[in-house]
């Protein structure tokens, strides 16, 4: 998950959700584009990803799988971005995010585009693990994915 | 292969081989200490590779076999590299590379350190398929290894 463009470089504590329905604070909150693309990918999660939010570019190193992953995460400039861009061609999806502040959490709701269109998910980063343990979901959640496979962003990106 | 930190972005058309002696000409050439790690590597010769090469960092994105490959590369600040480099723990591997002219090439011979010390190979780059085909190989060269695993830095990284 990218932090608003600050480089990331530790343990991401993540859980992943189905939307039962859009909530109706949706309107009203801050939204922008992602599209994203992986110059590679591993099993167990081990994967490089590109990645345009708005105008602001980043490639970020992920590894682990589940509600617990190390992530690495630095700036690209436009022209770095152009460079590597063009290698992740047949992996790549486009969603539209959306921030939900809830509680003391900030809820980012995906709405997919393109070949997944349809598929909305919501994604809460937690600050330490008993966080993510206590999290009560808002009724608008659905089922949890954490970890689900299907689910992922990579497996969206390359199916 | 890294084009004295020009950034590369095209296909590359190499040979390597493993060299029977160093020639005497080793002593006068250019050299420098190069470490690289994989962040990813998939089959097929997809990878995302971490380099530093002296001073001069960079990411490398291939994908491909043999004697003709894509290659995407960006240089990295040395911040982008620290934030990045730990990924390629237990990835890694590092070689002095000497650069010998050669009629009208550029022979980049490598001699490995650490874990794979006394492998010493030759990497041969040429501008065109034809002068791949017709390059003659000086008898300082042993048996050639363009496209075998074994000799491939991912797999030497990675075992």
């Amino acid at each position: 998950m990218q932090k608003n463009g600050r480089t990331v470089n530790n343990r991401e504590i993540e859980r992943k959700f189905l939307l039962r329905r859009v909530p109706d604070t949706l309107k009203r909150s801050r939204c922008y584009n992602i599209e994203q693309g992986y110059l590679a990918t591993e099993s167990a999660g081990r994967q490089v990803r590109l990645r345009k939010r708005g105008h602001s570019a980043s490639l970020t190193f992920k590894v682990g799988r589940g509600s617990h992953r190390e992530e690495r995460e630095i700036k690209l400039t436009p022209k770095q971005f152009a460079v590597l861009w063009p290698g992740t061609a047949g992996r790549r999806l486009r969603k539209v995010r959306y921030e939900v502040p809830w509680d003391n959490v900030m809820i980012e709701v995906d709405i997919y585009r393109g070949r997944h269109a349809g598929l909305v998910v919501a994604e809460v980063e937690f600050p330490d693990s008993a966080s993510c343990r206590r999290f009560k979901a808002p009724w608008w959640f659905g089922r949890e994915v954490t970890g689900e496979k299907r689910y992922s962003n990579v497996r969206l990106a390359l199916t």
